[in-house]
């Protein structure tokens, strides 16, 4: 079977993927597949992903090293909508946190529901410089 | 604050929403927003969403009676996702599913996970014949 079949992609040949923490439940982020993504993830067990924005692959945590191991690839009733259970090492958002979601709506407001754990300068700033040799 | 301004609407005006159990954690399913959705959401607290397909709105569980209740809406680092934290009348999935999640892939396989808890017809059937008067 191919597997790339059975899924609805959108105009530009990508699927959506809904990331859960496999253990605790909590939901970590929205990314997006393409047909060479989701083949990479099911072969390696390591979320690949495609950024819109950057117009290519990324392999989670290859720059932060906040790496995800796939625990779980799920497709839903449509087949428009992947969900990956991970186990997510560190911090899944760039912004420090545990999650990408903690801006709590209100009707007229936003609260900031989690406080950075990591600071983002550890996870993408320059590489130190190296030590003298003593 | 005007809310709608914090969210990055895609070219059809959309955002996606993840729906997920208030209580289990469950993610239930992968819906989508326009700005009269999340006025409408955060006034009600009754989900509303946009169907792309059908091309309008929609009150979760107004045809099959599984209503959702908002507990949390949460926006994503990017603003350009929403997590919502629902409590599920019945289930979530047109299939008579707990969610719409259920279909595990393998590298060239899908396995059915879970199995209908109620009959499809149940929820969407044609109205039952009146019972005669006794």
């Amino acid at each position: 079977m191919d597997i790339a079949k059975e899924i609805k992609w959108n105009k530009e040949g990508l699927v959506p993927v809904v990331v859960q923490c496999h253990e605790s439940g909590k939901v970590l982020m929205l990314a997006w597949m393409n047909r060479e993504a989701l083949a990479n993830t099911l072969k390696t067990g390591k979320p690949i992903y495609w950024s819109r924005s950057r117009k290519s692959l990324w392999r989670k945590g290859e720059t932060s090293g906040q790496t995800q191991t796939l625990k779980e690839l799920l497709l839903d009733c449509d087949g428009d909508t992947l969900l990956a259970k991970v186990v997510q090492k560190g911090v899944a958002c760039h912004t420090g946190r545990s999650t990408c979601f903690f801006k709590k709506l209100g009707r007229k407001t936003i609260r900031i529901t989690e406080k950075p754990t990591v600071d983002p300068a550890a996870l993408y700033g320059k590489p130190k410089k190296k030590k003298r040799p003593s």
